[in-house]
């Protein structure tokens, strides 16, 4: 590691960053919001703090608008010690098993269902090592081919700029990972997952995981304004809630953050704030 | 274990109780939505059967009606070869991989949010071994005293035959079970859970898993005949559905016989027939 007062530069640094995308994120989603052409009132995110036993805590941020059915947008910088059993588990820590985390995490439930799902989550974990992770995911219900296109073409832009050939990488990580073994299938439309990212550069690896948001931030804007003001069926909506089921399947299942947070005494409210508002298992 | 012909026959025997069980629990039911006065036509169960890659396989029964919204009851009856992990944790499993298991279970999510959900289980093992094996539970969303005074009186009173003082041991144990540890609360009003029942006398151990089972299907009904006339508010409906929200948490996060059946490529149709028709995280 470098020295200490380095280190404790480059927490606040990520922490501002994780706080200040979240910040572009609602309102770029607010604004979609106002600019809607239909019924109800334009939503507004309502944010809740909240802290953790141990050290540490996060600011939940959810809205539940007219485009945006249920969005969370979750921000949280904690510290602690490891027990046991992450020691042996997280890099690092086997030496000193003191931890710092931060990271922001949105998942975004449209009402619309031609609008896609998304989610995004970045991090940044500092132990004796130090090291960026992350992933972002299209979850459409019906799915389109321009909009998993231009998706992807954002993220691999993001990607390239870092490193030649890593798109290819995250990529099929993200095709391993948001996959429901027992559907045998896919999640959704796929994206990009990384983890245990310390090239040994560390602000090139901050601007990668700072360029990932921003990829999401210009793209998935884009496709729900795209996609908002198309008219779409009962049987599509019920389609909708069914695959909705399947997520939330996922997500209590599989998914390593939420397991991470319901089985370290998380906030139950900030780590299950992705599951769909409505679900249907017909 | 006894001798092998003793053991074939006990199978025939238990497999064919779950068979039978089942059959007096769909007609109980289709039963009370005959006797319903409400709109809609009455449901009836639709059977599936299903074969097990590796042996064996069952019958899914499920019903949607205007009582019950969606309740399943799944039987089956298979045989195979434990996997290296299964194989330590199974009783009598280590000598000899093979295992036969059968057994019976159902969940019902009602459409009244008066009315409660309620769950049943139990299942026969064998390997070098046998045992029996199950529970059962009521998930109002709306609880009252005195159907979970009626619900744990007649599973009492099936324990108490079979052995004086296991009411309290086996409500304790469904206490532990059907609990939300990431929420801290328990999953409805509870009821009993047993497993590794093997005293040495398999026709006594047999009867108490039909006691169980009939005590189920005597209260249940009448929980649910009780409350499917009582009128409701779109409030109550609202809250049922996040009940129902905790509910798919506890089957997808915790739930045994959930967690073996995605893990050991089960029937996800089967293995999920228990998740509830709709459900909300608001």
């Amino acid at each position: 590691m470098d020295d200490p007062a380095l280190t404790e530069a480059r927490k606040v640094l990520a922490a501002e960053w994780f706080a200040a995308l979240r910040d572009r994120l609602c309102a770029a989603f607010e604004a979609i919001e106002d600019a809607h052409d239909g019924p109800g009132e334009p939503g507004r995110f309502e944010r809740k703090p909240w802290t953790r036993e141990g050290g540490g805590g996060g600011v939940m941020a959810i809205m539940r608008g007219r485009v945006f059915e249920k969005v969370g947008v979750n921000v949280s910088t904690v510290h602690g010690t490891f027990s046991e059993q992450f020691r042996k588990q997280m890099p690092g820590a086997a030496e000193d098993p003191r931890f710092w985390a931060s990271g922001v995490s949105l998942v975004a439930h449209m009402r619309s269902p031609l609008v896609p799902a998304a989610h995004i989550n970045t991090r940044h974990i500092v132990t004796t090592l130090g090291w960026f992770g992350g992933g972002a995911d299209l979850n459409p219900s019906h799915p389109r081919p321009d909009d998993t296109r231009d998706f992807h073409a954002a993220l691999e832009a993001a990607c390239e700029a870092y490193q030649p050939g890593c798109y290819a990488e995250y990529k099929r990580w993200a095709d391993e990972y948001f996959f429901i073994p027992h559907r045998g299938h896919a999640r959704g439309e796929g994206g990009i997952f990384f983890d245990d990212l310390a090239s040994g550069d560390w602000e090139r690896d901050f601007a990668f995981t700072q360029g990932v948001g921003t990829a999401f931030l210009d793209v998935f804007p884009r496709l729900v304004r795209r996609r908002m003001a198309e008219p779409w069926t009962e049987a599509m909506r019920a389609r909708q809630l069914e695959h909705r089921g399947r997520y939330a399947e996922f997500n209590l299942v599989y998914d390593r953050g939420t397991k991470f947070g319901l089985m370290t005494g998380g906030n139950p409210e900030a780590v299950l704030m992705s599951l769909p508002p409505v679900a249907t298992w017909q």
